[in-house]
């Protein structure tokens, strides 16, 4: 016999449909704002609703943004001859926290993905290959496709469509990660690690 | 300089006000949210603002519930001498997954904890005595306040206040959680086995 009322299990279900949450995390989540103040699960239904709503897509760089173009593509101040193309807009932040690159970015919206039936038409290369056409001022393509199967195989594909338009071509270094552990390293990553040393 | 537009920052920031939930995993959800379709976010919402709309305490048990008395406390086929004490409503779920105990409850909302500034004035504790005091069908009190220290001060302070009333006082069984490995039980839960040793 259930005998939890339905606004709390609908809420325990909502939170169970998103990623990496289960039903005890979706639980304790709903328990909790059972007791927090009313409030706080109102402010983040406002959230909720209000996200799509105020978010467009970049037309030049194609990442979420709030106006068209986003603020990295109206920004004078950064290297326009250099474009970054990244999976995700996540992926994006991650690289902007370093405040080490100072070009502009590309968002694929996704990788390569022949088991999720994903193909190169359901990513927005076919923009970044315009885009490279269109503004002769670019010099370099960095891929930052993630270092997974996807990702390679999106590098791979990319590199193929962008080599023959005459711009110079890179890719993310691999490597030990900082504070990593040399012998809990992986073959792979040992490998490429090896191949890119660097005389000091 | 942060580029992620507001809707965006709002939504990490207020997932991330969720127990255990860190930045990374509010950023997660985020953009988990931001390439589901819409209706999933806003069915999320919905499911927020309705939370506390539909639910009220029930004036017997304590517990949430749709309707005043409860499911439970209205339902005759269950023993209405037993009761069984717990610190939350997800402490009542617990027990009913186990379809074994056929009982009522009472809700404490809550544990004796003075780190957190709580004490027994905060929790339901003297609406469960009145509840013994006028009912005098109510014959066993069982004691399931978690097995640590908020929960064990708990219910040695009901101990003491429900003894004098004359009904049975009983607490669940410590031992070793089933599935469990005897040799990385810790002392105080072994301890608490051999006590409770039973012929076979």
């Amino acid at each position: 016999m259930d005998t939890t009322p339905r606004a709390v299990t609908r809420l325990i279900d909502e939170f169970h449909r998103l990623p990496g949450v289960g039903p005890k995390t979706a639980q304790r989540l709903t328990f909790f704002l059972l007791r927090a103040p009313k409030e706080q699960a109102q402010s983040l239904a406002e959230a909720l609703t209000g996200l799509k709503e105020h978010i467009v897509n970049c037309s030049i760089c194609q990442n979420i943004a709030e106006e068209n173009p986003c603020a990295i593509c109206r920004d004078d101040s950064r290297d326009r001859s250099i474009i970054c193309v990244v999976e995700e807009p996540l992926d994006v932040l991650a690289i902007e926290r370093t405040r080490e690159y100072r070009g502009l970015y590309h968002v694929l919206h996704g990788a390569i993905s022949p088991v999720e039936g994903i193909g190169p038409d359901d990513l927005r290369m076919q923009e970044l290959l315009t885009r490279i056409q269109r503004d002769k001022g670019i010099k370099e393509i960095v891929l930052a496709t993630n270092p997974n199967l996807e990702g390679e195989a999106t590098a791979m594909y990319l590199e193929r469509l962008v080599k023959p338009l005459g711009v110079k071509l890179t890719r993310l270094a691999r490597g030990l990660p900082v504070g990593g552990d040399l012998e809990y390293a992986d073959e792979v990553t040992l490998t490429r690690a090896l191949e890119g040393r660097r005389e000091v």
